[in-house]
């Protein structure tokens, strides 16, 4: 069960048995757009502010995907969420009306990898017999919280990311039917190289990604040629060259099998992105409308998906504060 | 191991193997002085700011736990843990140099409650031998982000609470010697009464404390009689009779055993904090300075641990929301 240093093995691997994901029309519009279910035509959601539409796409997510699963809020024990605002807004008012007992979680980017790292431990201990694990982020909740209001136009730097407006959600079950399977997880630790530049944080948070990489090679015993795609969530054209290289210095060669969230979700050239999608929704929406339709599919047999975080609030940044890393990593492999 | 609706029992109970706190100056004047292990003589703990001060509660309090307990930071698997700062910054500027794979948790108040939940769950699994669970608050870090600047001297409501300066930290391990057991535990829903002043978060909370011990009772068959004390994390004096009477409207009468952590952790009278301690620093310092010693020394059997959170934030608040409230129960019993 334990593997190596900090993973875990499920020897009875549990199951995803399904996944819905609601985004924004942007990503719509982007290279992912026919994977996801739902496609918001105005960012509001019909709310009265931004905070509320974030609310909304997890509301509407995990209600997605509780009837793909033929689920009630009722069949699900527990509910792993959480999204990057401050004291999780969007997941308290997002899910409330669900009345399904909440583990709050924030991982800042990494929330996905989190909620579905917990979710499967909860369902292999026998905690519960299925689960729902989902994750958010807004681009206008986001940009008002971290950079500058949305009124203001400010000019981004191309190592940038856009937030993604959008929210994944996945039902995990202990047994039975479904589109993958979870064979196990290696869990983060904080890593922070100093870096303290907000608008690059794909390097910010290269080195954990990197670390929970060699980690999950070590645990268990295996290298890059175990997995079809490594799939980090949201560190963009910086971050990607970054990992491939630390990874290099290290002896392990991924190029071959590595891709990023972020650069999948929207197209570069065309959608004025700069170095690709972050938020938590970036890796979360990216999970259910590409990662999981082609391991479903048999596309992909193994994949690592390792959504990133980067740890820093407004607060910590104009303190001065360096922006620590943390990636969590999930063996998703064809059932 | 499943019980009831939302419980979980466990049937080999994990340890407390050893438990630490560190608070600030007014809490050790107050009545559980004698009782924390390290009072910081000055609110800035030698740091730079007041987020950096309560990084440094953490940081202090995780290292005493570990040495009570023999332990070294490579011995201990995984770390839950949690702050009511936006994007947790006093855990992840805390904890990062221990460098223990960390679950970053969100539930305001209640985050010792969901730490331990957590924590309990993984080392009884067999995911970990021992784990590390904690939460932190900071008179001045809370004051400046939830309310006003220090410096404004706001007069507070009588109804208003008194965030707690301090970290509690416990080891949770598989089985031993240790000072309590953790027999089992009910997890929190949200439980939203539609209340709208922040400067009475016992009200908003009280409602889902209630709740988490109703479901407690129904999932193990029990009532108040099983407990010798019921002990809530910061409702407060306000909080405490809306609990008494909600729960007295429902048939249980559990006024004989129950306690709140706000209301223990400061003389009222003499010290000038209203309605009691707030913050998750107040359940897990009286966790760790009261009610472990008193479990370990037999003077309780068995308590029924329920930190309570307020699952809002100024921007939530700003936009005219309600404050949600949330609770974890975990049973604690003697060894």
């Amino acid at each position: 069960m334990q593997k190596g240093k900090v993973s875990i093995q499920f020897e009875k691997p549990p199951v995803i048995a399904g996944m819905a994901c609601v985004a924004g029309k942007k990503e719509g519009q982007g290279p992912l757009g026919s994977g996801i279910d739902v496609i918001e035509q105005e960012d509001m959601c019909g709310e009265d502010n931004w905070e509320a539409a974030e609310s909304a796409l997890q509301k509407k997510a995990a209600n997605l995907v509780m009837k793909k699963c033929g689920a009630e809020p009722k069949d699900i024990r527990y509910l792993f969420g959480g999204d990057l605002l401050g004291q999780l807004i969007a997941t308290s008012f997002g899910v409330a009306s669900l009345e399904i007992p909440l583990f709050g979680l924030y991982g800042a980017c990494s929330t996905m990898g989190e909620a579905m790292t917990l979710g499967a431990m909860t369902v292999q201990a026998g905690y519960a017999d299925q689960v729902l694990s989902m994750a958010s982020s807004h681009f206008a909740t986001a940009e008002k919280q971290f950079r500058f209001p949305l009124a203001y136009g400010n000019q981004r730097p191309f190592s940038a990311t856009w937030t993604v407006t959008g929210c994944g959600a996945v039902v995990i079950k202990k047994e039975g039917h479904g589109v993958a399977k979870i064979t196990g997880v290696t869990v983060g630790r904080i890593v922070d190289f100093g870096l303290k530049d907000s608008m690059n944080m794909g390097a910010a948070m290269a080195p954990a990604a990197v670390c929970t990489i060699r980690q999950n090679f070590e645990d268990f015993g295996i290298d890059e040629t175990y997995y079809d795609r490594i799939i980090t969530g949201d560190l963009g054209q910086v971050g990607k060259r970054i990992v491939l290289d630390l990874l290099k210095e290290e002896g392990y060669d991924i190029s071959s099998c590595y891709m990023d969230c972020g650069i999948e979700i929207f197209d570069k050239d065309k959608q004025d992105t700069h170095a690709g999608g972050s938020g938590c929704g970036c890796s979360a929406v990216t999970l259910c409308a590409m990662i999981l339709p082609k391991i479903q599919s048999g596309e992909w047999k193994r994949v690592l998906f390792l959504p990133t975080g980067a740890l820093l609030s407004t607060v910590s940044f104009n303190e001065g504060q360096s922006i620590p890393g943390i990636a969590h990593g999930v063996m998703i492999e064809s059932i």
